[in-house]
């Protein structure tokens, strides 16, 4: 890397050090990250458009990195080159009476969070990890539980700064809900993994805050039962969260939390959240006429969060046994017969999935537990699966997105869009420097 | 146009008339039609591949045609060639378990609505004209009174099928609010008004249905008391719409609709609506903290209807005498100063201006009167007047898009995006046949 004097005159240049090696990609599936890089910590867009520009002139691969909490490999640096890691671009102003927070691209979830509390105001998304970045979350269109009712990440993001391979600094949007003006380079942007542009500064819509809120913990003998349940109640009204688990994703969330859940019995279970007392009262009445085993509420915060610790401890009780973390979207009515039918595969395969997810909005996680062998017939297994989701009318990632590790089933499943996909890339990326592997292959 | 008797091997051919001519752009600003041009209505995606396949190798332009309601010339045919309508394209299917309908991209704004609520559901979004359809609407990316609440149409695209300029069939998307599995070639067609490919088919996102509603009427002393007014609600709470009116749209609103507004005191008036009684009451108690010369709530729906008409009739009132019709964006609580400071520039001009718009959203709708002498003066307002919304960290267009009358802005103000948006319109349709002129000009 001869190109090392050079940088540093531009940027101050850092070692590689395992901090911006890996992402939190299940390390059985994560691609392998080069030996060899540099790390950059730019200031602002100006710094990003000359490390761009020398980048670009040289060839050299340029991996951006949020916060680094994905799961698809999508910020780990595959090849000797640059990680421009936006941990430096940290400006925050909320402009409370336009509803906006105006962030730069390293700002975590949580302090984009607390600024937004601070001035009464709230950003819903809840994508998991709160030292996600903002610039992250957009790069992979990131979801969470409160997608149903408030949308992905596409749906805040009012205007972007972004940086081109060439080093151009381009702004695309407005201080605005409404836009109509040309085709969206935003939207293009939003959900490319670093591949087609540095993002370094977002405009990002705030919400009133939510007032109280009340939990609804439903067990149902079936997982049909619970799905009809899901359907009934989201043609009536808008939850902001309505979460399933299968029996055994409870149980591993129990053990984890060290809570109890409101019961065992059923074989899948609901978690639904409100932001009117009245409409859980609705729900519930839906439930039980449904089949539901029993209804409980929870309307203190202690409460609630008791029981919201076993949904959100799922994961990190199976992260060392998993293969992966899978998360297709499926039509939410689907989601009762992708389960089964993905258990049938996993049979057939001998393979242990563990299943949960956003039932309002059809998105499953799946978690693959690992098995001798497994790296001989799991890869034919996955693409079975994402098949069947597919074939359902659904898609391939709800918000994990492609990164490394999902490249041939985009390629296999869409193969005109992933050839305009390419086409797109090479047209913002002519000399393929951004996060080069990722979504899509080299033309 | 020696190729009309090899189209119309392919699909019946008809012949040029006014109905397709033309679309709703005040004639002073709308782009000049050709004399000639033929007329194809096909049925399916695969006739419009077979029909683009031929345009495509004899490089015949193609104008696509939905419901001609467009104000920016983006239906008219501008040069000879094929005018696609999509009339025939009327399949509408609702999948009420999954809260979508799958249109064909002919189905009208109002068969989708009664579609919608013949389920027990609702499309929110109401672009104005009933009979704009499904297609057009995505490709305007068309907004309307509701998207503070429920947002533009982009929110409500879960997949498409369309068709390229080489006849290729792609579909992009799927029945699912989250999708995180590459570049999105639906967000990129959304807003590209029939410019990169043909939007031939649809999956629409629906919502529960709306409860009761309560609408306030608000007369204040000024506009910057109402647009403070505007501000503090929207940091509260989302109102289904929050729309405004300056005093002399009010009057003509009331003579077009023979009804009568609250009052004529006051500057400037809100109209909002509300689907909890509870938000209206907090709201009401606002607007009276903030000056409101007083508050009116109408909870009959007959009330309503006659307060909603003097605003959805004040176009009708204009429609003779202006211009065109402007619709730039601005972040709302620079819509004062947006006002003030249009009316300042209008006057340096000579020009009457009358606003009124969605509030909540900044989406500001001027008419500019036509006065003696315009066509020397009234382009270089209008660029003046939109680098002020832009300036102020609005948009050009709001909602109705850039079409044949906003390129030079588009390509003044934003010279990056408009050559990206260039070599994009080139990668999709290189040979320039997908409504030729329109959004962004020939390479």
């Amino acid at each position: 890397m001869s190109w090392i004097d050079v940088l540093s005159k531009i940027v101050e240049v850092f070692p590689p050090s395992d901090a911006y090696r890996f992402d939190e990609t299940p390390p059985l599936v994560a691609p392998r990250p080069a030996e060899n890089f540099v790390v950059v910590k730019p200031s602002n867009s100006e710094e990003v458009s000359a490390i761009l520009k020398f980048a670009n002139e040289k060839s050299i691969p340029v991996f951006t990195r949020g916060g680094g909490t994905g799961l698809s490999g999508g910020a780990v640096p595959t090849e000797e080159g640059i990680v421009l890691s936006t941990e430096k671009m940290t400006e925050l102003e909320v402009d409370a009476d336009n509803r906006v927070a105006i962030c730069g691209a390293g700002v975590t979830l949580k302090q984009l969070d607390d600024a937004a509390f601070r001035h009464g105001l709230s950003f819903p998304p809840h994508p998991g990890a709160e030292t996600a970045t903002v610039g992250g979350m957009i790069a992979t269109n990131a979801g969470g539980v409160r997608a149903l009712k408030y949308g992905t990440m596409r749906n805040y993001v009012l205007s972007l700064e972004a940086v081109l391979a060439d080093g151009r600094i381009i702004n695309a949007g407005g201080k605005t809900i409404k836009n109509s003006s040309g085709y969206s380079l935003l939207h293009l942007l939003v959900g490319s993994e670093g591949t087609l542009a540095v993002i370094t500064k977002a405009t990002i819509r705030l919400f009133p805050q939510t007032r109280d809120m009340t939990l609804l913990a439903i067990p149902f003998p079936t997982m049909e039962d619970a799905m009809n349940c899901v359907v009934e109640v989201a043609r009536k009204m808008l939850p902001m969260a309505l979460e399933f688990m299968e029996k055994r994703a409870v149980e591993i969330g129990e053990r984890v939390s060290g809570e109890r859940w409101v019961s065992r019995e059923g074989e899948a279970h609901l978690l639904m959240v409100f932001e009117s007392f009245d409409e859980a009262e609705e729900a519930a009445k839906i439930a039980q006429s449904l089949g539901a085993i029993d209804v409980y509420a929870a309307t203190t915060k202690k409460d609630q969060d008791r029981l919201l610790k076993v949904r959100g401890m799922i994961y990190e009780g199976l992260r060392k046994e998993v293969i992966e973390v899978l998360d297709a979207c499926v039509p939410p009515a689907k989601i009762a017969e992708y389960w089964r039918r993905s258990n049938e595969l996993a049979e057939e395969y001998g393979i242990e999935l563990i299943t949960y997810g956003h039932a309002g909005d059809g998105n499953v996680h799946q978690h693959p537990l690992v098995y001798e062998g497994w790296e001989k017939s799991y890869f034919e297994f996955r693409k079975s699966l994402l098949s069947l989701a597919v074939s359902l009318g659904g898609v391939i990632s709800g918000e994990h997105g492609i990164g490394a590790v999902k490249l041939s089933e985009l390629e296999e499943l869409f193969p005109e869009q992933f050839e305009l996909m390419r086409q797109i890339k090479l047209l913002f990326d002519p000399k393929n420097i951004l996060n080069p592997g990722k979504v899509v292959r080299k033309l």
